[in-house]
């Protein structure tokens, strides 16, 4: 008997994030996932961060524009707005109905990048995004962790990963070993896997941890 | 012989908001203000917000467009990054050329009316406040003051003021305690002016606070 039929009582909605660097594989593993969750009669939707929404394309938009200059602090501010409403009008709602809601990237990716860039001091940009999410914190967050030389060549498929400038992979390196210290700073809501399995081994792993996690 | 010539010494940047409701001549005071400093020899520039900048016309336009459904902490978030990109790219490079900045609304006007509306809690936004403005607090603020009732009608000019509903004047006259709150909290910072005077009364009261204040 399936575990849909077996179950009468209400299932409530779960929020999983997933982080990690270019080329870890979060888009498959994600798609993975919400096959495997709706298999098991789950309803899914899979959000991403920055540009999930309307509003967020336009913030999107103003950052990317050459003509707006957007400044380092203007801009943390664009992308917490585009968050704020990001959580307000899609992950709210969809976790309200017991859905569950995956999102490709979220607070972690702006702490890890922002710690790496270091334009901006890191408490500022955690109290601005905490006011952001209003308390809205993954219920798990999987990290698809992968060395930055292996992740840029994955990424870009053309071997352009080879020849990486120092500095960039430097910064690459810094946002890995802030994403690890995030997850070691809250082991009970990260779980980290290597990325540089086999898909289907990583999505294995993934769908056990969500089965743990959530029972 | 005029100021401009006995000063050989370099004269700092000095940075000047006007805060008040509706409808208390802030446009014309500034404008006296700004025409007074220029006699004086002081180069001066006249801003105000939000939407005192390329980027502050798309926030306002996104936040004003009835498609994007901008949500309370989405749109303080959004003037906030304006607030930032304001700062950054008008105010500090005027200041540090030593000029005169007269500002339209600044970050008191935010939490004024954030404080009347109770959207949200006013620590949260002073917080995202003091992130955007990076420490760059006026040397000088002037609230002009207006009971809301007489404000409405001279901002409206057709006597729409008397029929305002009471609702609304109820806001508006939480957002003029708001404004001499926060005026009696840094007394140091703050002129507080009746508004009701004539302008020529006015203009001079703020021609003498501001030579005072300077010296």
């Amino acid at each position: 008997m399936s575990r849909r039929r077996g179950r009468l009582e209400r299932v409530p909605g779960l929020f999983i994030t997933f982080e990690g660097g270019e080329g870890a594989g979060k888009s498959t593993q994600i798609a993975r996932l919400a096959q495997h969750l709706e298999a098991e009669g789950r309803e899914v939707i899979v959000t991403f961060e920055p540009g999930g929404t309307p509003l967020g394309k336009e913030v999107r938009r103003l950052v990317l524009s050459p003509d707006s200059h957007v400044t380092p602090r203007s801009e943390a501010l664009l992308y917490a707005a585009d968050r704020a409403h990001h959580v307000d009008t899609v992950i709210e709602p969809a976790l309200a109905a017991d859905k569950v809601v995956i999102c490709d990237r979220y607070v972690d990716s702006t702490y890890a990048y922002q710690g790496a860039g270091r334009a901006l001091a890191l408490d500022d940009v955690r109290t601005v995004m905490q006011f952001a999410v209003a308390g809205r914190i993954p219920d798990l967050t999987v990290l698809l962790d992968i060395d930055p030389l292996e992740g840029l060549r994955r990424a870009r498929g053309d071997g352009t990963g080879d020849r990486i400038e120092a500095e960039g992979l430097e910064f690459h390196q810094a946002v890995r070993r802030g994403f690890l210290a995030l997850a070691a700073a809250e082991p009970e809501r990260f779980v980290v896997l290597d990325a540089s399995g086999t898909p289907e081994r990583i999505a294995a792993a993934i769908a056990d941890v969500v089965e743990e996690r959530v029972r």
